[in-house]
C-alpha cells in the first residue's frame, strides 16, 4: 500500500518548525506494509487543502493527515476531508464529555469552542485521545471507486505519536503482513562517490534488499531495506547476505549497523572496553568533549578536557613548552602532540586526544589556513599526529576535526583486547 | 509570487532525517516577496518527481527543489528538470574544474561519477558551490504560457543554506518591492503562557505588522511581521511601535531582536566590551565551551576551560579543595563556588562561569537529584551561585544549564559600561 502524509498547518509553511510528524509516521509506517511516497505541507486553507487531498487520494491509497483539528476557526481538516468525501459530521457526547473531563483534570475551563471538537465525519473509527482534546479518526471509504483509507492525527508531537502507535499500526498490522525492514550503516573515512564504486556490483543488481547511499554532515551512509510477508520470511536472515558482503567490502569505514552516530559509538565502546581518556581542545573549543559526554555513563572513562584557547594557557594550564609555540606555532604538529601528551600524562588517563587548528573564518596571514587541522593522539606507548585540511565555513571544519578525533579514539579501542 | 518546495529524497520518506530545507527556505524566502504555499517531499524517482514539479509549476509561480543533485545514479533532479521543461543538459568545464579542485584541496580522489555533476541544462544560471561539488542552478522559463522559476539547490543544509543566501535572495529582492518583513524576538526567564497573559491587548488587536508566539528548546520567542512595499513603505517604521511596546512590556527578558541565539549574543557582547572569560564545567562536559566558541573572534576574550569530569581532577588540575568535595560533594553550591573562583584565578580571567549538576540519567542514591544544576559565577569582587532544578533528559538538562550560564554572563557584560 502507498501512502501519503499531508501536513496541515501555517506555521510549516512559515518555517517555524520542522515537519517533525511527517518524518515520525514515515520512520514507522513501513513496518506494517504502507509505504510512504510523498509529504505535503498545505496551510489552513480549505480550498487549497481539499485539492490536495484529491491529489493525494488519485495517487496513493493511504491518506495520513496531521494538524488541523484544534477547536479554532482556522482548523478545518474534518470539514474539508468531510466536504470531500461528501460525509457529514456528527456530533459524539461522549468525546464532548472527555474533552470536558480533560479540561477539569488540568484545572481548566473549556470554552465554548471546544464543541466543535466532538463532531467527527459519520461512520468513522474515533481514536480517543488521552493527552488532548483532538481525538484523530480512521475513516475506511471509496474514491474513485477504489478503497482508501483516510487518517486525521491530531499536530502536536506527543499526542500524534501516541494515537499512531496505539491504534494505526495495529489497524494496518492486521490487515497485511507484507513489511518492510531497514538497517542503516555509517561509515567515516570514505567519501560518496568512492563508496558506490566499491559498491557498484551491488546496486547495480540490487533486488530484495536495496541498498541505497546518503551522505548527512560530513559522514556517509548506506540503507539496506528488505521488503518481507511477517508470516512466513525472516527479515534477519533475508538482509543477512547483504550485510555481510558490505562488511566484507567497506568493513573497515563502517562503524554503526543501526544509525547511531560516531560520538555515541566511540563513547560507549571506551566504555565497554574501560579505556580511559582525556581531551586538549584549541579550535573545536569543547565540543569534542561535550559530543563524548552525550553518552551515560562516561564519566567511567572521561576524566577531564582542557580547552586551551590561548598560547598562554596552553603553556601555563596545559604544559606546553613556550619554545614550541613560539618555534612552531599553536597550529602546528609540534603543539598537538605536545598537548595529546600533556593531558594524558595531567590527568593520568590511558589516551589523549588533542585538536588544534584553524577554523576561520578569514586567512590569517603568517598563520595556517582556515581549515588546516592536526590532531594528536598519545598513549604511553606512542604519540601520533594527523594533519587535516576542511572545507567549509567554522561550524563544518570544527564539525570534521571532532569527528575525525573521535575516529581516531574509536579505531584505537575497536584494536584494544 | 507563489512558491512551493519539493524536497528530493528517499531518506526524507523513510523518515530519516528532518526536512530542515524546506524550512529554512520557508522561514526565508517570505523576506524577498515570495510566499511559501506548499511542501512536497517525493522520492529519488524519475515519473513521481515529474509529475510533483507539473503539479507545481501548475499551482505556483516559483520552484524550489533541493536534493538529488549528487554524483549517484539516484541522483536526477536535473535530468527530470530538463525532460519536464524539454531542456537540454550541457557540459561546462568550469564546473569540472571547481569539482577537480574540490577534490584536490580536501586530498581526494575524484572519481568518474563526479563529471555528472559538471551538466546542467542549457541556459540556466548556475550558482557556484563552494561547500561541496554539487552546483545550484536557476531556471527562467515559461510553462503553458505563464512565467515561471525553477531553482535547483543541492540538499545537504550547509550547501544549500550558503548558495541560498548568496543568489537566491539577491535575485528576487531585485525583482519585486513587496515583502514580507518579519523581526524574531528572543526571550530568557519567562514561559509561554506568562508572556502571552502580558502581551494579550496587542494580539488581540493586531492588523498589519502581526505578532506570534511560539516555544523553541526552552525558549520563548516572538514573530513580528510587517507586509510592505519595498519601494513605497519604510518596514522599520511600520515595525517600530509594535516593537517599542514590546520592549516596554518584556524588555527585561528579550536578549535579540533579530533571531540571534543566546551563545552568539552572549559572546559577541562579551568581544564588544572586552570580557575576558573562562569556565570550568562538569555535567555539560565542555558544551557551555563549545557553544560560546561558535563566536568567530572569541579568541580574543576567550582564554580556556577545564571539563573537570571527576573530582580528582577538579582537585589537581583545577584547584578545588578536597574537603570542599568530600564534605559538600560535586555537585553543590561550594562545589561550584570554588570551580569559578579557580578557573579565573588560574587563566587570569575578569570572570570565571562553573557548571556542575547531575544530567542523568537515573537518579543517584546519596547524590543529588537529576536535574539539579548549580552555576557558579566569579569575578575579582563577588562569586555567586544560582541553583537550578531542570526538567528533562540529559540532553535537555545540560542544554537548559548552558543557556542559564550564558544569560548569567550576558547580564554582567550588559551592566558593564
Amino acid at each position: 500500500m502507498r501512502a501519503e502524509i499531508i501536513s496541515v498547518g501555517t506555521e510549516l509553511l512559515m518555517g517555524q518548525i520542522d515537519n517533525t510528524d511527517a518524518r515520525y509516521i514515515s520512520y514507522k509506517l513501513p513496518e506494517c506494509g504502507v509505504y510512504v511516497y510523498y509529504h505535503t505541507v498545505v496551510g489552513d486553507n480549505k480550498t487549497r487543502l481539499a485539492q490536495c487531498l484529491k491529489t493525494a487520494l488519485l495517487r496513493t491509497d493511504v491518506v495520513v493527515l496531521t494538524g488541523g483539528l484544534g477547536p479554532t476557526e482556522d482548523d478545518l481538516t474534518k470539514e474539508t476531508v468531510a466536504e470531500v468525501l461528501c460525509m457529514k459530521l456528527v456530533f459524539h457526547q461522549e468525546l464532548l464529555d472527555d474533552i470536558k473531563s480533560y479540561f477539569d483534570k488540568s484545572k481548566r475551563i473549556m470554552t465554548v469552542n471546544n464543541e466543535k471538537q466532538a463532531y467527527y465525519p459519520e461512520g468513522s473509527i474515533i481514536l480517543p485521545n488521552k493527552n488532548g482534546t483532538a481525538a484523530g479518526c480512521l475513516i475506511e471509504t471509496k474514491y474513485q471507486g477504489e478503497d482508501k483509507v483516510i487518517i486525521l492525527l491530531p499536530g502536536p508531537p506527543w499526542e500524534m505519536e501516541s494515537l499512531f502507535n496505539e491504534y494505526v499500526i495495529q489497524y494496518f498490522n492486521e490487515r497485511s503482513s507484507e513489511a518492510l525492514r531497514s538497517v542503516y550503516i555509517r561509515m567515516f573515512g570514505i567519501g560518496e562517490s568512492a563508496m558506490e564504486t566499491v559498491i557498484k556490483d551491488m546496486i547495480d543488481n540490487q533486488t530484495n534488499p536495496t541498498i541505497a547511499p546518503y551522505a548527512k554532515k560530513g559522514e556517509v551512509m548506506l540503507r539496506v531495506t528488505v521488503r518481507y510477508d511477517r508470516k512466513n520470511d525472516d527479515a534477519d536472515a533475508l538482509l543477512k547476505p547483504v550485510l555481510d558482503k558490505l562488511k566484507v567490502l567497506l568493513g573497515e569505514y563502517i562503524y554503526s549497523y543501526d544509525d547511531t552516530e560516531l560520538n555515541l559509538v566511540t563513547g560507549r565502546l571506551l566504555i565497554e572496553k574501560g579505556i580511559s581518556f582525556s581531551c586538549a581542545e584549541s579550535c573545536t573549543g569543547g565540543m569534542l568533549s561535550a559530543m563524548l559526554t552525550e553518552n551515560a555513563g562516561i564519566s567511567k572513562v572521561f576524566l577531564g578536557s582542557l580547552v586551551a584557547y590561548t598560547n598562554e594557557i596552553k603553556n601555563t594550564m596545559l604544559g606546553v613548552d613556550k619554545s614550541t609555540l613560539s618555534i612552531y606555532g599553536a597550529v602546528s604538529k609540534e603543539t598537538a602532540a605536545q598537548m595529546a601528551i600533556k593531558i594524558r600524562e595531567k590527568t593520568k588517563s590511558e589516551i589523549g586526544i588533542s585538536v588544534t587548528g584553524n577554523a576561520g573564518p578569514g586567512v590569517c596571514s603568517g598563520e595556517m589556513p582556515v581549515g588546516r587541522v592536526y590532531i594528536g593522539f598519545s598513549t604511553s606507548d606512542s604519540t601520533t599526529v594527523t594533519e587535516y585540511t576542511f572545507i567549509g565555513n567554522r561550524d563544518k571544519i570544527r564539525h570534521m576535526a571532532c569527528l575525525n578525533a573521535l575516529n581516531i579514539m574509536r579505531k584505537y579501542a575497536l584494536v584494544k583486547g
